[in-house]
């Protein structure tokens, strides 16, 4: 059911660091790698042309975050430019695991995975992706040789 | 309909300065002050026998927040303890004004006027705060001289 | 010292709302305006070829936020492209006050006032801003009549 | 240099769930466990007899967290009493990982592992964790059999 992604280009949104982000560290809040990285798949679904408010007022469904794992390599200051990479790594029928890096120019600032889950907005139990999301994320993935 | 209220103690309520709270000039991120008035909003309504999450499950109601007028006077940094006031100024059956300030030891860091409207959880119109509230709000105001 | 501002166009920032901008209420969470406010601002100010981070490392000065007032009119929710006004409304020497709005599609969301003073970085007391960016601000001011 | 910690009671920290936490799927936001985890972590410290605030600007050192790996197993709510607990996991010279929960009631919401280093404030690169902290550090560690 769920198979490795080959080598495609990966897809990258970029974003501002503002003040909200930043900590008295003087640098990004490590926390807020994880909302980078929401943002980043969020603008990469709409991409695939699917919006995730539609998909929880229509069909009663939301994509929840079911585990995260991220390593914090390099801080990140107001200002900076980051872009933030989305990279299909596994694909289930109510969950994917997503690899994300997170670069300021050439230096990579934050890696990891994160495993979203499809479930029923009432219930919160495990339901399967809308049929047009899924025949759109299959053609990300191609079979392992 | 709306009174001004007297000179009964405030409610108070304490909470540290996380890192979280923070941003890259080595203070409190001035936006989290709200942030900071409405947890002892909550803890406040609390202590008057009231649950938001309740109100909003069983009677379909929530508050909102409609005005913010907030000075912020005084830097606070990590691990400051700040106590935060809350005190009636004005009550509809609809809505009501609180004013609010959050102190660290002797000092004033911010204060300021907040206004929040009960609505209807579906419609987001303006409804009827709960009776229970309302009667138990009625009893911290004094008329004006 | 301070003068009101005439009639040239507003300046315009866009932004989408992600999950973290939202609260249970479906909507977003009224103190992030402050923060959908900052990023216009902050944009506004690249804009007219000014960097707070260089400000900041340079010239060991920062801004910080006085005083803020603002009515939330309208919500906003997930997947929504909301567009942020900065309009200067008064200038000083060491401070000024903008007027910003939110809005979506042709639907106003939010509006205010945010004050925000240079102070220094150590000291957090008043200071000048810099000299290139007040003769900058003084072209966005016309002379009341 | 480092060890498995044993069986003794875990730190446990309380916390209530305000809006700020929550998502519009009326839950708390993911990212916010981390947050959840970092005052838990901070209290922790406190009470071994140690201020982040006071190593920051007595002896320019601070924590940064380097890795988070954090699974979240069930949805917490507005009004939620949630209880985070601390278990110190490895420790090293500069740096340690805690294994930490967040518990409602009998229920399991959130678990993981940080790994937090000690760095220079100035230039993040690793430094010796104070000499005390290591000591008291040292207390909570029992050799593996």
């Amino acid at each position: 059911m769920s198979q490795s992604r080959a080598h495609e280009a990966d897809y990258r949104h970029g974003l501002r660091v503002y003040w909200e982000d930043t900590d008295a560290g003087g640098v990004v809040f490590y926390a807020n790698y994880l909302k980078f990285f929401e943002r980043a798949r969020t603008e990469w679904l709409r991409e695939l042309g699917f919006s995730q408010e539609l998909m929880r007022q229509s069909q009663g469904r939301m994509f929840v975050v079911s585990r995260t794992a991220v390593s914090y390599l390099a801080p990140a200051r107001l200002d900076d430019w980051v872009s933030v990479t989305v990279e299909l790594r596994e694909q289930g029928r109510a969950s994917m695991t997503l690899f994300q890096q997170a670069w300021r120019d050439g230096q990579l600032l934050a890696e990891g995975e994160i495993r979203i889950g499809c479930v029923d907005v009432a219930s919160f139990r495990p339901a399967r992706m809308p049929e047009d999301l899924l025949a759109r994320l299959s053609t990300l993935i191609l079979p392992s040789s």
